[in-house]
């Protein structure tokens, strides 16, 4: 026997393992299976949430980590340990019962929430809300107790860890000083312009080839991963084996095309992890925030670019024919068009942050107890009409029931968008110092210099520095929203 | 806390959950994983492989197998008992280490033959191949201890539970009486006949499009399955979800069809095993001999009638145009060709027992230990000139390194491919004594009365009986091997 910190490291390696299966299963849940596998695949999936927890709540953890404190470790092992201290306060803060309830509970208002939402059913809807948000405090404050965060802190600490609502209210208080009048602002510039909208209909395979040809550009290893089709798109799978989806409309192409980008930043982050410490807690993604910053570096930074616009243009033409659309510039005006609407997930990079914000703000009295289920669509409402100036009156379908997460009972998730939005900002702005002629290089399809320097500062560094210290290390400050400002208003005014 | 038997259902349950998972990672394995994956799946799969292992060895199943013996039972709870039994006891004859050895050996010596088969490597197969063959000898002396059984029953009883090296000699010395003159026979006749060839190529969308066509016409359910491609066509995933594949080939359309209706067969007697059961060994199938008796039912006796042939002709030339190779009687030729030749997988229905034949008795005594390894060349030349007239000296890629089983540890299993043929015609039988104008309506496209009998017979009874009581009840008696010869004479002299 080893010491105990070698024993902790090998119980983690059986938690990587069994949760490898886990994710597969997760992945082919939304890509493959057939409907009538759903209920085998729930509860094979429930028993191994169940073995997990038990594995992470085995009493003689309690001695292998206090005596791990007191080993000679190396740096990386330190913050090892740390990541597995922090995984295992999270579990043991939760008693089975809980768990089981909570992911019962989401099971079902998720399920329900299916047909639920077309049907515009809030009375329906409500009902097993009531029952997932009761759910959702005593978690909170379970994990409060625990954590000594208060209880939507410990909810975020889960996604985002070390950042906390007073961060979160400082950053998103800024944005609301001037982002409506940014929006303002451009909504005029752009009323003068004209942008033609691409002719479909675009045959599946041909963006399916399209997708896959811009995966490659953007360097995902194919050897590594696969793109599927899903309802909703996502970036699922193992390190090791990342699985991205896309989803096709044949009467819009943007829309798989940004979707796949999005979903290759996500991708990538997880196909260079470091590979010598994969299994280990200190090999993961740092945070769901960082995630998203890889996803919108992809999707937003270099994507939607006026330079990426000129790489794109061609493909498009060899795939769909030529059209005057697919012209770069009216590209680019196409890729950051601005326009308040209902659906987050389709909303412009100007007016997404809106839709965050107001659920950040809607939660956060949720899980405080200062607002009920029953009158969030009121308060919803109120925020669209203050936020973006559009109604949602008795419109539930794309007011509040337009989103899956707090049917899952995902609470404190939301901020990770916009904390994501504006860390890509950040990395790009740093980028950029090191690299003035970005531009050039992205126009000449020469990517290898922002890829390089994520690599470097963000996907290699996987949890290895809490995240103040990785966007420290990595740009030379903590979040700063300044790098998000400044882009938008180079975007959208310069 | 209920009874003990109510102890082990549960505990088997949970074998169900975590087998669920660890069956579509071995489909994804085969079917979606890119290359790059391999080391992590193979390291969840051994991870859960052992964990499984653990729980059907844990000590305090000794105690409830005992109590549950003493409790009022059902019928259908008996025969579950004695299937967990069975399971507990193999899974107990084995140690956690020799258990591992084994699949270490087995991974290593099949991943090297992938290379070495087609390098005709047979030095470097030998090595790997020697140990694979003591592992397998020690597996089988502990088995034979456990269960009483001689040592090379008791590594068929995995498979084929009840049947006997005894049964075997006796049907296959058997069918060695006659088969060879049968062969004789059919190849002179044959000889005066003129088989048109498809003209290709085949477009492998094309090909799919026919294979789920076929699927449906078979009575796939599509709601709880799927057609995907490897490079092995195989019938995976679980009984709520049973996924099969075939493979293409875009010069011979007929490898596709005829591999997705053989693995239709598998996956309807998982899609119709006992709903209410599932979960439970009861509601496993009953053994691989039976298995292969669904298949080769739907590719034998159904798919290579002429009555079928009729079904298949319009679909043909909807898919690929109007050949003259497509007329039914042209089709049938085809599917009823016989030719001694080297590859078991590539076989005609008249030569592939004497394939299976030479397998068995090399594998007799290689587990018996009057045979080495080293020999096997040698005799597996002399064998395939006495079977089939046909030298492979010198060519160890198509002779006996040309399956998977050895390289992978499964002794025992070769049997059940002509068990399962046997079978196959005596179902046949019992349905055509009772419906006399089967043919007739086949070529309607009436496939419902064979159905009907399987499912009522063989399908809804999984593992309720032993094998022998099973054939009895269905049929009238048990394995009787006249109904192959009668099936061969009719369809071959007819």
């Amino acid at each position: 026997m080893g010491t105990a910190y070698d024993e902790l490291k090998q119980i983690w390696t059986q938690l990587h393992h069994f949760g490898h299966l886990q994710s597969i299963a997760g992945w082919d849940q939304a890509a493959m299976m057939p409907p009538k596998g759903n209920t085998a695949r729930a509860n094979a999936m429930a028993a191994m949430e169940g073995l997990l927890h038990r594995m992470r709540t085995d009493p003689k953890l309690v001695t292998l980590l206090a005596n791990a404190d007191g080993e000679v470790l190396d740096d990386f092992a330190r913050a090892n340990l740390v990541e597995i201290r922090r995984e295992w306060r999270a579990s043991n803060a939760l008693p089975q019962a809980l768990v089981e309830a909570q992911s019962l509970a989401a099971a079902r208002c998720e399920h329900a929430w299916r047909s639920q939402r077309p049907a515009n059913d809030w009375a329906g809807f409500l009902e097993n809300l009531r029952e997932v948000l009761r759910i959702g405090r005593e978690v909170a404050q379970r994990l409060s107790d625990a954590t000594g965060l208060a209880p939507y802190d410990a909810l975020m600490d889960q996604f985002e860890p070390g950042t906390t609502s007073a961060d979160v209210d400082r950053v998103f208080g800024d944005l609301q000083q001037w982002l409506p009048g940014l929006v303002q602002q451009v909504r005029q510039r752009q009323s003068r312009e004209t942008v033609l909208q691409p002719t479909g209909p675009f045959a599946k395979a041909a963006q399916r080839s399209l997708s896959l040809e811009v995966m490659g550009l953007l360097g995902f290893d194919f050897e590594g991963g696969r793109l599927d089709e899903s309802a909703h798109p996502f970036s699922g799978g193992v390190p090791e084996d990342t699985r991205l989806t896309t989803r096709y409309r044949e009467d819009d192409l943007m829309q798989s095309l940004m979707g796949t980008i999005h979903e290759t930043g996500h991708a990538r982050y997880e196909q260079n992890l470091p590979r010598q410490w994969l299994g280990q807690p200190v090999a993961a993604a740092r945070s769901m925030g960082i995630h998203e910053s890889q996803s919108l570096s992809f999707e937003m930074q270099l994507g939607r670019s006026r330079a990426f616009a000129g790489l794109l243009a061609p493909k498009l033409r060899a795939h769909f024919g030529d059209q005057a659309a697919f012209e770069p510039d009216n590209l680019y005006r196409l890729m950051t068009r601005v326009k308040p609407s209902l659906i987050r997930v389709d909303a412009d990079e100007l007016t997404y942050p809106a839709h965050v914000i107001l659920r950040y703000r809607l939660e956060c009295e949720l899980i405080a107890g200062s607002l009920n289920a029953e009158d969030i669509p009121a308060r919803w409402d109120e925020g669209m009409q203050s936020l973006l100036g559009i109604t949602t009156r008795g419109d539930y379908t794309n007011g509040c029931m337009q989103d899956v997460h707090w049917s899952g009972g995902a609470f404190g998730y939301f901020p990770c968008y916009t904390l994501g939005a504006m860390y890509a900002a950040q990395w790009f702005a740093a980028i950029r110092a090191r690299t003035p002629d970005l531009d050039a290089r992205i126009a000449r399809g020469e990517l290898g210099v922002a890829f390089d320097w994520l690599r470097d500062n963000i996907w290699s560094q996987a949890s290895r520095w809490p995240t103040a210290e990785l966007a420290t290390r990595a740009s030379g400050e903590a979040l700063n929203p300044l790098h998000f400002r400044r882009h938008l208003e180079a975007r959208y005014l310069g």
